[in-house]
C-alpha cells in the first residue's frame, strides 16, 4: 500500500467531522461505532495500489434504518459517508480521501426473500456472491455474476460488476431488478419492482447501479436468478499465440455460440497459477471455457468451438468433466490476481480494464502485449475475452516509483487506444480514484458535466463518497 | 380521438410561443417548419385515446445539428419541445399539452454504421425497426425488439419498448449500447460506447432510455444485433382456458427454456384476428410461440414445451413451418390491436400494460378477466406472457363517457392488483399522460420526487416534453 495518490487527489482536503457527531454516533451505536486506528485503516483501503486514507470513524450498520440514521447525521454535519462491503474494489472506491464515516454493511448479510418461482432473490447489501449461491443452492437456481473476488452484492451493484459469466448472463446492469437506497438526506426509497421489465419512469435502478456510492447507499438488492444448467462442461484449449486464442474467442461470439464463460490466460498468468495453485497447465496462451445447457446443447456448442479453435491452431480440448476438476480450474482462474502478485513477492499491481467491441479485441491486446514487452515490466494477462474485456496486470516494485510511472504510462496508452477502437476505459472495475481523467477522455467533458449536474442535484452537500468518479 | 384528457392535464396551460421564435424557425427551416393546422394536428396525437393537443409548429429536422438549433431557440424562449417519430405511442407522449414545437425526426432515417463483426448498428432516431431489419438482412444479423407497431428506434428507446421477442432478447433497456442526445440547452452529448459492457460512470444511456423525451432528445441510437438463428420454428397451441395457457407459459419460463416468443391470445383476440386477417384459427385461448437456435436446440425446446403444454391440457402443436406461414401468424398477432378495434367499428381502446413476477401472472390475468366479464365491456387480451406482461384492451364507445369511466376503473383495479403482486403498472408502454398516478402508487412519492429532482437539474426550464411522466 505504498503507492501514492495522484496529486489532484492528494490535494483534496479532509473535511472536519465534528466531535459532537462522533459522540452522537457512539451514543447511538455504542461499540458498533469505532474510531480505533486499526479499524479505520482497514476501512480506508481496498485492493487498489493507493495508500490508506482512513475514515474518521466506522459504523457497523445492521439495518436500513441504521444506515438512514447515519445519513441524517451526515447530512446535518455535511460529513462524507462511504459504504463498505468486503473491500475488494480495485479502484480506490473505499478510500476516505475527504475523511468522514465508513458505513460497514457486512453485518447486513441476510438473504431476505428467495422467490424461486419467479427466479428472483432479494438480499441485504453485505451478502456475498458465494454466500448467496450457497443459500439458494437447494432451489436449483444460481446467481451467475462472478467478479472473481467474493464481493458483496451491494458493492457489485455499486460498481456495475461483471466477471466470467457475463458473456452469457450479462452484468449487474442486466441482472439487478430493484433496489432499496438511502439518499443523501437519509430518506429510504425503492427503485424498480420484481417484474422482469418495466417502462415506469426514469430507470433509477440503473442510475444507482454503477454510481459507486456517490448517489445513494444501497441497502437492498433484488437480482435475477437462473436455473442451474442441466449440463455444465469446462474445457481448456492451448494456442500457439495470444492472437490465435483471441481470434478464436472473437469468432465464437460472432457465431452467436451461447458460451457461458470464455476466459483468456496468457503464458505468464498460467505460470503464476501453476505455481500458486500447484497445477501443471501447459505454460502457453490458453482459453478456459464453460458451456451451459442441455446435454445436447452443450455438446453442440463444444463442437462448434472446437472447430473454430482448430482453425486457429488450437490444440484439442482438455475437458474438466467432474465438478471438482471444474472448481479447481475456476478457483485457479479467480486466484490469478493473487497468484500473479505472489509470483513477485512484495510487488503491487496496476491493472488495466479496457473493453472494446469484439472485432477490435485482437488488435487491442496485441498492442498491450507489445508495449508491455518493450517496457520490460513483468505482467500477466487475464481476460473476459468473450466480452471484449481484458486485464493486463503490471507488477511493480513499490519501492521503485519509476516502475509505477511506467505502468501508468502503459495503462494510459492502452486506454487511449481502446477509446480509439470505440471501447471503454473500464469494463467492470469502475472509475473510482484512478480513471477520472480517462472518463473525460472517453465520454467528453459535456457528458461528465451532466453526471456532475445529477450528482449535485441528488447530493448537494457532496457527502456521498465524495471525490470518486469525478471532481466536483 | 374523442376521449378527453384527465382534468389535471386539461388544466395545464399552453405556454406562449413567441411569434419571433416561429419566425426564426421559418427563416431557418423554410418549408420544413410548418404551422399548417393539419400538420400540427397530425403531430399532436398518437395511438392513445386522448383528443388532439397540437403543437404550435412542427419542424422536420434532418440532422442532429438541426435538432440542436431548435433546442437552442427553445431554451432561449422557454418553449416546450417534443420529439416525434412515427406517432405510435399508446400513452399520449406526443401530445403538446403545453403547446410548443414538435420536432419530427422521421427524415432522420439513415442507418449510419453497420458493425456486423461487432453485432452492433448505429442509426438515426427515425429509422423504424422494419427498415432496420431490411437494411441489415444481408449481414445475417437481426434486431429483435419488436413492439408490434413499426416504431422508430428513437421512440422505442424513449419509451423503453420491448414486445414479443423480449422474453429471450430483452428490451431496449438491455439492447441500447450508446446514444447521442441533444440536451435542454442544445448541447450534443454522447453516452456509452460500442463496448458490450462498461463501468465508466453513471449509466446515462439507461437514464435516457425510458425518459420519454423529458431529459433530452435522442438523435443517434446504437443497439445490439444478433445472428439470425440457424433454425426458427413457430407453433400455436390451444388451451381449454386462459389459466391453462398462462400456467404453461409460467412453467416454460421457470424451466429456463430459452423460448424466443411466447404470446397469449384470448378467444376474443383470436376471433378479431380471424375476422381482420382472414385466418381460421380455433377461437380458444392460444399460445403463439417461436423457438430460435440450432435445429437440435429448437427441437429440444419444442419438445419440452409440448410436454408442459400437455400437462395443462394443451392440444398438439400446429406448426408454422414455412417463413410465409410464420410471417402470416406474426403479422396477425401484430395487427391484433387494429383487429380488435375493427371488430367494434368506431370504438376506441383503453389498454392496460401491467407486468408482474411470472409466478403471479395467472392470478393477475384471472382477476382481469373476471372483472372485465362482470363489467360487461367488450375486451380482448394479448400478452407477452413469457415476461409476465399482458394487455387487456377494453373497447369503448367514445360517445358513451360511462364506458370510458368503467374501463379506467378496471384498469385502475388491475394496476393496484399488479402492484400488490410486486409488479409494475407499465411493462412497455411508458407513463406518458395516462399513468402518472399509477407511477406514484408504484414507486412511492419519494422515488417520483427523485425523478423530479433529476428532471429539474437537467431541464430547469421544463421545456423537454413537459407534463409527461409526472407533473413538476
Amino acid at each position: 500500500m505504498n503507492a501514492t495518490l495522484p496529486a489532484h487527489l492528494l490535494a483534496m482536503e479532509r473535511r472536519a467531522v465534528p466531535a459532537e457527531m462522533i459522540a452522537a454516533l457512539k451514543t447511538r451505536f455504542a461499540e458498533r461505532c469505532s474510531t480505533a486506528q486499526s479499524v479505520r485503516e482497514q476501512h480506508g483501503r481496498d485492493e487498489s495500489p493507493f495508500e490508506v486514507a482512513p475514515p474518521d470513524a466506522v459504523v457497523f450498520a445492521e439495518s436500513t434504518e441504521e444506515v438512514a440514521e447515519v445519513l441524517v447525521l451526515a447530512d446535518r454535519y455535511a460529513v462524507p459517508v462511504i459504504a463498505f462491503g468486503v473491500g475488494s474494489s480495485l479502484e480506490g472506491h473505499l478510500l476516505a480521501v475527504q475523511g468522514g464515516i465508513s458505513i460497514d454493511v457486512s453485518r447486513m448479510n441476510r438473504v431476505l426473500r428467495i422467490n424461486d418461482e419467479d427466479l428472483t432473490v432479494t438480499v441485504q447489501p453485505g451478502v456475498t456472491r458465494n454466500q448467496l449461491n450457497n443459500e439458494i443452492r437447494h432451489t436449483g437456481l444460481f446467481f451467475p455474476i462472478d467478479p472473481g473476488a467474493d464481493a458483496s452484492l451491494g458493492g457489485m451493484a455499486a460498481t456495475r460488476a461483471s466477471g466470467t459469466n457475463a458473456v452469457r448472463y450479462g452484468t449487474m446492469r442486466e441482472n439487478v431488478l430493484a433496489l432499496q437506497v438511502v439518499t443523501a438526506t437519509g430518506e429510504v426509497i425503492r427503485t424498480g419492482t420484481r417484474a422482469k421489465k418495466s417502462s415506469a419512469g426514469y430507470d433509477l435502478t440503473r442510475l444507482m447501479v454503477g454510481s459507486e456510492g456517490t448517489l445513494g447507499i444501497i441497502t437492498e438488492v433484488t437480482v435475477k436468478l437462473y436455473p442451474q444448467p442441466e449440463s455444465v462442461s469446462a474445457a481448456i484449449c492451448h494456442f500457439p499465440s495470444i492472437d490465435a486464442a483471441v481470434k478464436t474467442a472473437i469468432q465464437i461470439i460472432q457465431l452467436g455460440v451461447p458460451i457461458a464463460r470464455c476466459e483468456l490466460l496468457d503464458a505468464n498468468a498460467v505460470r503464476a497459477v501453476n505455481l500458486h495453485d500447484k497445477l501443471s497447465l501447459r505454460e502457453a496462451p490458453m482459453l478456459l471455457m464453460e458451456f451451459h445447457g442441455s446435454a445436447a446443447s452443450v455438446a453442440e456448442q463444444a463442437q462448434v468451438v472446437q472447430d473454430v479453435a482448430r482453425e486457429h491452431s488450437g490444440e484439442n480440448f482438455e475437458w474438466a468433466t467432474t465438478p471438482e476438476e471444474r472448481t479447481r480450474l475456476w478457483t485457479a482462474r479467480h486466484r490469478a490476481y493473487f497468484a500473479g502478485m505472489s509470483s513477485h513477492p512484495g510487488c503491487r499491481t496496476v491493472t488495466t480494464d479496457t473493453c472494446v467491441p469484439i472485432s477490435r479485441l485482437a488488435e487491442c491486446i496485441d498492442l498491450a502485449v507489445r508495449e508491455a514487452d518493450e517496457a520490460g515490466l513483468p505482467y500477466y494477462i487475464v481476460g473476459h475475452v468473450g466480452d471484449g474485456n481484458f486485464h493486463i496486470a503490471y507488477l511493480i516494485d513499490p519501492a521503485k516509483p519509476e516502475q509505477r510511472e511506467t505502468a501508468e504510462r502503459l495503462n494510459e496508452q492502452l486506454v487511449h487506444h481502446a477509446l480509439k477502437l470505440e471501447g471503454t476505459c473500464t469494463g467492470e472495475h469502475g472509475i473510482g480514484l484512478h480513471k477520472q481523467g480517462f472518463l473525460i477522455d472517453e465520454t467528453g467533458l459535456a457528458t461528465v458535466q451532466m453526471m456532475r449536474v445529477l450528482k449535485r442535484a441528488l447530493d448537494p452537500k457532496n457527502i456521498l463518497n465524495p471525490g470518486k468518479i469525478f471532481a466536483l
